[in-house]
């Protein structure tokens, strides 16, 4: 703290990351990245850059880029903005869309923990929705809020999906409730909106290359919306970085969201690794949420999640828990290689059961 | 516009970056992107980084791109920030230090022309200091602000620099006023404030690799400050976007600093090819203000700004130039290879005196 520092600043609690591991033996199953690397065209690609690309200011609106993302969403180009994560398209949207809106944006209680940091920077607060007993959002209440609406889809880190159909009804309950949709996790089986984007003008969808296309080292993002929507975010991100994606990134990303070869079959691997990892904690007595992410959220009648996890940590493989109540029993697991799964429920065999 | 648009949304003006040509057979000397291709060191790293890296979440602390940032700079790690472009270092300094304070921050009336933008998204407004009749920015004047002060040392787009002794000063004269110093073209020649971080902690510099390092492609830029103000800086950064430089840029930018002999060679390149554009242009009966930038800021007594850039646009040459009234007479040309520069003082000499 410093007498420089803004009131704004005095208030802010920070979003904490995921821890990144120091040592590169250990069995990374902690902050969600794709299983399998990054297409091989695309990293190519990003090889055979021209020095000058670097040299020079990258094309400050990603149009490349922004045409590939549009031809694989089916949707125009100017329903895209790409910018630096999906991080950065939110807290844009909170600038542009939530700063001051009459009412409070609705989220679910259990979900991203970076939405209540964007509420606190750059908006007026937020209502926090209950989940229902099953931990999956309560979309009755959702809809029955007068404001907008913020949630995940599929939800983190219960990795429960929302059905098209209550996405389509919440949207058309009230065409002036803005509707966003945090779909981070696409590609691993929850049904998308973005068909829904052509006929809704109140939805607003953020998507990630870090998930979906095994990129989260590239940092770049998108948002799918009516025209509209994506100039106003557009406006904000061109007053404050107008370059927020270099060439290298921009690059990248072109070829990787058009190998669709790389995507179909990396996104089936992913959810078939995902049903032999459920099927293999369920074997071990854990109790599995239904998951459309690719990542499990579980938990063992004996043990928390945290007991679990220091005890993984020292045999060299990371998950995720919390301490909070409300996650205290559970443990959130990244869908890994078929060879990292057999090693973890190995370990967990034996932390359970005894070598 | 759009009815979701905030009332933050509704009354801003974006910054427009300058012209990115879509012919790559133009010569363009237009948004003062650095003449020589960047280390090759640097890019070698770039091509050699591991898939893995691309497909985990990057360090978001950027260790060992601030380890070598701080090397370079002589200062500790915790004096160093690294972030997407001084751009995105500048709007979180907006927000840490400049959006509530007592007294509007200080600019030269005549400087970069992003300051007015943050000043609307993220602060309340500013004070602008009339420049001298030389065009330098009025340091008295400055001085006798009872408030924060931001310019550019060297000042964009006029590329005179400041004295230390003027800046040692400013920081002195009120401990409590913040003093943001943007040295974007550090490196042609302006004597750097970096040596007095240790001194004043009211001090903060910010700085990118896209001139001195030519890497305006990479987006990378970084603060100097104390360890409160870089604190301030980091925990907006956190509350906004955890991961803003991606893999790829952190291991490029920090090879491109550790290479010292690049740097100096490049440097001295550009100094001298400054002084053969400053000597062509006087040749050619142009006004030059004196440049510690890799830019010249230059009228000539017959001819608009506007009406040579677009003179020289025809002949495939692009340079900046503005329509409003106190840049009106004045070109900003970028120093280029020699043989850019012989091109364009020939093509000028025909535009001004005939084929």
């Amino acid at each position: 703290m410093s007498r420089f520092w803004s009131s704004t600043l005095n208030r802010l609690s920070p979003y904490v990351p995921g821890e990144q591991a120091q040592r590169s033996d250990v069995i990374k199953l902690n902050t969600n990245e794709h299983a399998l690397p990054p297409s091989s065209e695309a990293l190519e690609a990003g090889k055979a850059i021209d020095p000058e690309r670097l040299r020079k200011y990258p094309d400050p609106h990603s149009k490349a880029l922004t045409k590939a993302i549009a031809d694989f969403c089916k949707l125009a180009e100017d329903n895209v903005l790409v910018a630096n994560g999906s991080d950065e398209i939110l807290a844009f949207a909170w600038t542009a869309f939530l700063s001051d809106s009459e009412q409070q944006p609705a989220i679910p209680a259990m979900t991203y923990t970076f939405y209540p940091v964007w509420a606190q920077l750059l908006g007026n607060g937020l209502h926090r929705v209950p989940m229902r007993e099953n931990l999956s959002i309560d979309f009755e209440a959702m809809s029955s809020w007068s404001g907008p609406v913020v949630f995940p889809n599929p939800n983190a880190p219960t990795a429960m999906a929302v059905s098209l159909s209550d996405i389509e009804s919440i949207c058309a309950s009230d065409p002036d409730r803005l509707v966003i949709i945090d779909e981070a996790y696409y590609g691993f089986g929850a049904k998308t909106a973005a068909p829904l984007i052509r006929q809704f003008d109140n939805l607003l969808i953020t998507r990630s290359f870090s998930k979906s296309h095994a990129l989260a080292g590239l940092r770049v993002g998108y948002a799918l919306g009516s025209r509209d929507l994506i100039e106003g975010l557009r406006r904000v991100k061109d007053s404050f970085n107008s370059y927020p994606v270099d060439a290298h990134a921009q690059t990248v990303a072109a070829v990787a969201i058009s190998d669709s070869d790389w995507f179909e079959q990396a996104s089936a691997t992913i959810i078939e690794n995902r049903a032999e990892l459920k099927a293999g904690l369920e074997g071990l007595g854990f109790d599995v949420l239904p998951s459309e992410a690719n990542f499990l959220l579980a938990k063992h009648p004996q043990h928390t999640g945290v007991t679990l996890t220091e005890k993984l940590r020292e045999a060299g493989i990371l998950v995720r828990s919390w301490s909070s109540e409300d996650l205290l029993p559970w443990v959130r697991i990244t869908v890994g290689t078929k060879n990292q799964q057999q090693t973890l429920l190995a370990e967990l065999k034996s932390i359970l059961f005894g070598a």
